[in-house]
């Protein structure tokens, strides 16, 4: 693989180093790798350098191994691993044997845990969110690095109504179109939508829900998002199935909401908009919503406010942040809204990426024509290694459903939610 | 009703005032009732003095008045109407035509809310915590004055259980007895207890839950409570229904727990805790739950931190603080437990206090008999205001269901707990 072909993913090239890059491991370098498995709490497994000499933190119990190519992939993964080894997978400089995922899962489920609240951490954590520009424009160019690059590459391994964000299997073995069908319903039914009620979107993504709560739930639909390309495919779809006159999609910004509304749903947009913006998205809910109003948030989350993996955020995800729900909370704290309903659907996450990153390595040959072979690399590790955070607790999928304090008008249990939809699809 | 029998209640007894009591109302005192109720939202009630005066912020729509028998009243009601209005409709200065519940319902509902989230006023409120002594002793003394006013007094108005918190009412018709047993599968169901297993219950009032796992799930329970009258009653009974082997109640503090537990479970006990202990309670919990451990916390709460009136904080629930979920998050944040999901369920405590208030309203006599006339009022008081803060969203129930991160064995939807579960009864 040439390294210079890296362009696809903001990777920096870099010139071939002063070390002599294939004499044997020295001492000081396996002693520097010891370092870095301790401090990842020593997983089962095993790491092999370029010149075949191997380590093994728990002798016998690996199933998988890290290879690393030459001294190069070994001194950056020592300095800086959360990036370098996302980079240096990309690159083909690493390699993993055996399941890519069930190496991630091993490494993420020994990672020594977080066990602090101080105060000075959490205000640490705020700070570092701060540092990302969610502004107007940051978002902008923040969203366009992800979603435009074109819908043709995720048409090959999503859904076909382009559903890019966790699934709701009530059958663990259903197809991901029926999941994904399910979630939308799933959705729709915590909303209690009623015929002729009004719903804004924000965050519609290729604007699949938008088009099933139209034609399914006879609601009308005005639905955001920054993503031109996201809406130039939403606004083609509502066209071609005749929901143009229920269906508005805007291409704006969250923080343009006009109007008040029966309903607010957002499912999988949260993540790009940074905590230090939840006390204006609340203020937008607060200003949407009618007396009877009520909403539904979907987001990645986590138990522990962390930042992002540096490899994840610099090349997959930049500007994201999965909340924890206690910040979710500042959503909706300072306006009075009450909370109805969390539940934490991770499981379904895990499920959900393993289709797509089954149907993803299908069409590898198409990824590559598109891109390059790094691309394909580093989709393939972004795919993986978010199924085993899924897997290993380190995310967490949210959806939390909230109303106007005095609203009585609520289901009076969660029983409506599970009625004939346990059946076989 | 004589002043100086309202020593149960704690309220002050105080001498006849300078003032001139039952000339008719100056027109500066007209004003100061007109300010009041402005500063309420001008709630649709009316307002009628001891000379038959009347006023009305919303003329023709009252449908339920506050009279109000002397000066000395008015006063108080206008200096401090959070809490004098509590003592002086104990006291029977005070009284309200129409129903009691509907009254107080209009009033919370139209109570202006709190938008507001800066820094500073959340601090304000978290130091405004700390100042109730919720010591190792201070919890003991709080405890002391609301639950151990004695067994009979609670027997005349709660389930044969006496189950002294939210009921669960699959069918809201079906009666306090099967509410209240469908609680406790509810919470047995959501914790997923497999016989053999061992459970954990930090705050176990009358032990009802503690002989329901045991009994019907075949679980070891280990109950905590630091009520010297409900643990006596509860091994009485535990004894008695020969579950004493399986059941063990330990009359101690929470922050005493020791030993592993396949759960955790608090129901009612957190209001008691205080904002400034989640962090130790977190750790209790994180030091009793096994590595596929999971656990349940079932609490009044409320959408924004504010302290609860008063009234109720100096005469019925000394110590007491109903939550926010994002206070609640400080239990499991630190320590890396998953949220797995929320249950709002507070059209459900409504419920549960309208059967109590009914029941209890039946009692009245014993209940003079017992205490006295003004302690009759206080609580019934207490249960119609509860009622409104349930119904008008100023109070919230919340269950929470959380687990270790790592435990994979979960209900992979939440559609168990609803099966079979909608008969009436």
């Amino acid at each position: 693989m040439k390294q210079e072909k890296a362009e696809n993913l903001g990777i920096p090239s870099f010139s071939s180093p002063a070390l002599k890059r294939h004499s044997q491991v020295a001492t000081p370098e396996r002693w520097l790798m010891r370092q870095l498995l301790r401090s990842l709490g020593d997983p089962p497994i095993r790491v092999r350098f370029w010149d075949g000499a191997e380590m093994e933190p728990c002798p016998g119990e690996a199933r998988t191994a890290v290879v690393i190519h030459d001294r190069l992939a070994l001194w950056r993964l020592i300095s800086h691993p959360m990036l370098h080894f996302g980079d240096d997978y990309s690159l083909g400089r690493l390699d993993v044997e055996g399941d890519l995922v069930e190496f991630l899962d091993t490494v993420f489920r020994h990672r020594p845990r977080l066990r602090s609240s101080s105060p000075t951490r959490r205000q640490l954590m705020e700070r570092l969110q701060r540092v990302r520009r969610n502004t107007l424009r940051g978002s902008r160019e923040n969203i366009h690095h992800h979603y435009d690059i074109g819908n043709a590459f995720y048409r090959l391994w999503l859904d076909h109504e382009m559903q890019y964000t966790c699934a709701y299997f009530p059958d663990p073995d259903m197809t991901l179109e029926a999941a994904q069908r399910a979630k939308l319903d799933h959705v729709c039914r915590k909303l209690q939508l009623k015929p002729g009620e009004t719903v804004v979107e924000a965050g519609c993504g290729w604007g699949g829900l938008a088009r099933h709560m139209a034609r399914y739930y006879g609601v009308r639909v005005k639905a955001y998002n920054i993503s031109t390309e996201q809406v130039a495919y939403a606004r083609e779809r509502a066209a071609q199935e005749g929901l143009a006159d229920r269906v508005e999609y805007v291409l704006d910004d969250y923080r343009t909401i006009a109007g008040e509304y029966d309903a607010f749903v957002s499912v999988g947009m949260l993540e790009h908009v940074g905590a230090e913006q939840y006390h204006v998205l609340g203020g937008v809910i607060d200003r949407a919503l009618k007396p009877g109003g009520r909403g539904l948030i979907h987001s990645i989350g986590q138990n522990q406010a962390q930042p992002m993996s540096a490899w994840a955020e610099r090349r997959i995800f930049p500007g994201a942040y999965p909340p924890t729900l206690r910040e979710m909370m500042m959503i909706f704290e300072p306006y009075d809204l009450s909370v109805l309903d969390v539940e934490n659907l991770r499981l379904h996450y895990a499920r959900t990426l393993e289709h797509w990153l089954q149907r993803y390595e299908a069409s590898e040959p198409e990824v590559e024509q598109m891109f390059d072979a790094h691309f394909v690399r580093a989709w393939r590790l972004y795919l993986a290694s978010s199924i085993a955070s899924f897997t290993s607790g380190s995310l967490q999928l949210f959806q939390v459903l909230f109303a106007r304090p005095q609203h009585n008008g609520l289901p009076w249990s969660r029983a409506h939610l599970y009625r004939d939809h346990n059946h076989k699809e």
